[in-house]
């Protein structure tokens, strides 16, 4: 049966490349209001297309912001039904200047698609889009059942999301939700994804005197608040890159042997070449790989303080401050870490100067699926038949907040089947996506979706 | 005979206010280029005023950039002589719209003179020029011999002053140095100002990856520029606020017992209250009067690193800055304490980034006179004389190029008989000057060169 459906998609590969040309060349930047029309006109293609398909209850919901594209097509009895994510919305496209052919004209060379949203999310939403029509064209109907959200949000954060998922919890259950909204460790390369880092994060400020003072009248009355933000600072983390604030590592899972393998085994970066640094500096005991995919970090984001123009200004500045984020994997809890950081950056306030911390409002807890979850081992084995090469099983030391909230609102795994390369220039100008992922990528959800049928059939 | 200078000055007061408001109306801002002319206009002020006072030889001279003003008069044998420097030049006076009058239309309110200049130091300089005019107008003469040097780029960096005195060493050469460009501790309290600390600086950037990075992705692989920063910055001071860089406070001298009483005696802000801190943190043995005035320190003047703006951005920064500035005590080498600080911060650099360290080109040695000197005492005798109150002996946490300057060139003893006060509001909007120590300042310096032209008759 799968063969059909792969020949549909070869025989029909020039109409469908032309229809995702048409679905690129819609400017649906979502934070830009003069774009209001273009994200709803975006959101109208998707319907559009899935009506053509032959999906049910096709209908933008209207939300305080973009509205989002909800769909099902629930005919297989006793199949499983799948709940696809992805969005229609792109980001900014400018400084237009850096890109070698406009954005919303979407130009093929070098054997890829380029426009903005060709990878981020448009191009991926579109294949599944087209697997679907292949399936129900060849064979009259989808192998299991499926209800569709395509958001127009989500390069702004999908405010809106999370409350109309929850508010309309039973529109949208599932057995297992898909997401094609991510990458594969190189090009050519199955990755499995089944782990994301948590988030939290804080600003702490370090208040001296009143005003910024003469560094020659004040110096040696007064506690330098920059210094004092330093030693504050400097005692979070050791030389190992180990962060001794007391019980950061609280409810951290060990790596298993396996784990660890599974890590090491991937390919990655060759960073100390890529960034122009001497070497890595993991936590002492660990890979980076392990480190960047599996362990928490915690990083400084920014740092301000006094003076900071060209030459020299001799004052002791009045403020000075920090914006920190800690990573987290699964095991801890984001506003406990937040918490316990806050106290102990309170706690350690030196003499002569008061401490307060700002706590980030957004957070979001790890997410892990069982490397050895079924519905993982089939998308490992349909990704490695249709590239011709082993997957490999990362976990990512990022967040996708979509990801978590679907954890948390419905409890059903999230499989992050997705196409991207690093190469795509994702958020950047020349934003890509190859067209060997295009078509393997396809194949990959044929095999994919009858596999998860078949298995329940 | 200072009975009758003293008359002169008394009767010629209204007069002698309406030049000095002559004075302040010239806007003479070295900085701005538009104001060029009227710096000169400035510079020829003095010089026509020295002419009329009956000096010798005066002359604008010409430098790389504005002009300064020589004069002399050399008539008494076996006097010694005086080298008097002061600078015509102002500060700019914007914010325009926080003065409550004109900054360059004078006006006389609450006891005190509105301008810019009023207190540095056009003011100051007239005062003296004055003295010197009552002096010839009442007795053909003046007690000493007297070399006038008045600059008009000090708000600029003296730029050109150094030079100049270098090559003309023989025309500036003097028994001792007078400089009225410096204040009293407070309103009414004679001050003598035998200390000023040297200066030093260096920045110093950690850099890390070749751009900034999404820190899920590249946290745990890499090392953080502005937590290795903030170790790099801690090691510098501990919490006793003792710089631990070793061979920092090589040279540095004891400090007296008479010393420490001179100083702990003198009147001073109550820091807390004024700078609104919890307490001050002097370093560890030393009150916060010693600290400023006679201990070296150590101070962070800007920080800088990544993401800077509201909310968060979740970057590892490619880089972070620090600015630092000491200020040093006498038996310091500035030199050798910047390149034991570039060597220290070098040499500490951690691994995974790299360290490098721009030094500051400016530096200054720190000066002293004994405070049992001759020409002090008679200095705080005439003040105490005049303003009929004890004399308080200080040391300034600050730096005067010039001063430094003098001393290294000539080895004489500068002698700082300043008369602002601490709400002068030098280099800020509404500058002024209370009236009382223009009166007042005016009779110590009668008294004063009148005193020391005596000892050597």
């Amino acid at each position: 049966m799968t063969e059909s459906v792969l020949g549909y998609l070869q025989d029909n590969r020039e109409r469908l490349l032309k229809k995702l040309e048409e679905f690129l060349t819609i400017p649906s930047i979502s934070t830009d209001k003069t774009n209001l029309d273009d994200v709803r006109k975006a959101g109208q293609f998707v319907a559009d297309y899935l009506i053509e398909i032959g999906f049910d209850k096709v209908e933008l919901k209207e939300t305080a912001g973009h509205p989002l594209v909800y769909a099902e097509w629930l005919e297989v009895k006793d199949a499983p039904t799948a709940l696809f994510y992805g969005h229609y919305d792109v980001q900014p496209a400018d400084p237009l200047e850096l890109w070698d052919s406009d954005p919303f004209t979407p130009e093929i060379r070098d054997g890829k698609i380029f426009a903005r949203g060709a990878s981020d999310d448009k191009g991926q939403v579109f294949m599944q889009l087209a697997v679907f029509e292949a399936f129900m064209k060849t064979t009259g109907s989808l192998p299991l059942n499926i209800k569709v959200c395509i958001e127009g949000e989500e390069e702004i954060g999908s405010e809106n999301l999370y409350p109309y998922l929850k508010e309309n919890k039973q529109m949208f259950d599932a057995d297992f939700a898909m997401i094609s909204d991510s990458g594969m460790v190189e090009k050519g390369q199955p990755t499995i994804l089944y782990g994301l880092k948590g988030f939290t994060g804080l600003e702490v400020t370090v208040q001296g005197p009143n005003r910024d003072l003469h560094s020659g009248l004040y110096g040696g009355a007064v506690k330098n608040p920059a210094m004092a933000l330093s030693h504050l600072l400097a005692a979070l983390k050791d030389e190992d890159e180990y962060v001794t604030v007391p019980g950061f590592y609280h409810g951290v899972e060990e790596l298993s042997a396996h784990e660890r393998q599974l890590m090491n085994e991937a390919p990655g970066e060759d960073y100390p070449s890529s960034l122009g640094i001497p070497e890595t500096t993991p936590e002492k005991g660990f890979t980076a790989k392990e480190h960047t995919m599996a362990r928490p970090t915690l990083e400084i984001n920014g740092l301000y303080s006094g003076y900071q123009g060209p030459g020299t200004k001799t004052i002791i500045p009045s403020t000075a401050t920090a914006k920190i984020t800690c990573r987290l994997v699964p095991g801890q809890d984001p506003e406990k870490v937040q918490e316990l950081l806050s106290n102990y950056l309170l706690n350690a306030c030196p003499k002569g100067v008061t401490v307060s911390v700002q706590k980030e409002a957004l957070s979001a807890i790890a997410y892990k699926v069982d490397p050895n979850h079924p519905l993982l081992k089939k998308a490992a084995e349909s990704y490695s038949f249709a590239f011709e090469k082993e997957s490999v099983f990362v976990r990512l030391g990022g967040s996708i907040p979509v990801v978590e909230s679907i954890d948390e609102l419905f409890g059903m795994p999230v499989i992050l089947l997705g196409f991207g390369t690093p190469e795509d220039n994702l958020h950047s100008p020349n934003e890509s996506f190859p067209l060997y992922h295009f078509d393997k990528g396809m194949e990959v959800l044929v095999h994919y979706w009858q596999n998860v049928a078949d298995k329940n059939s």
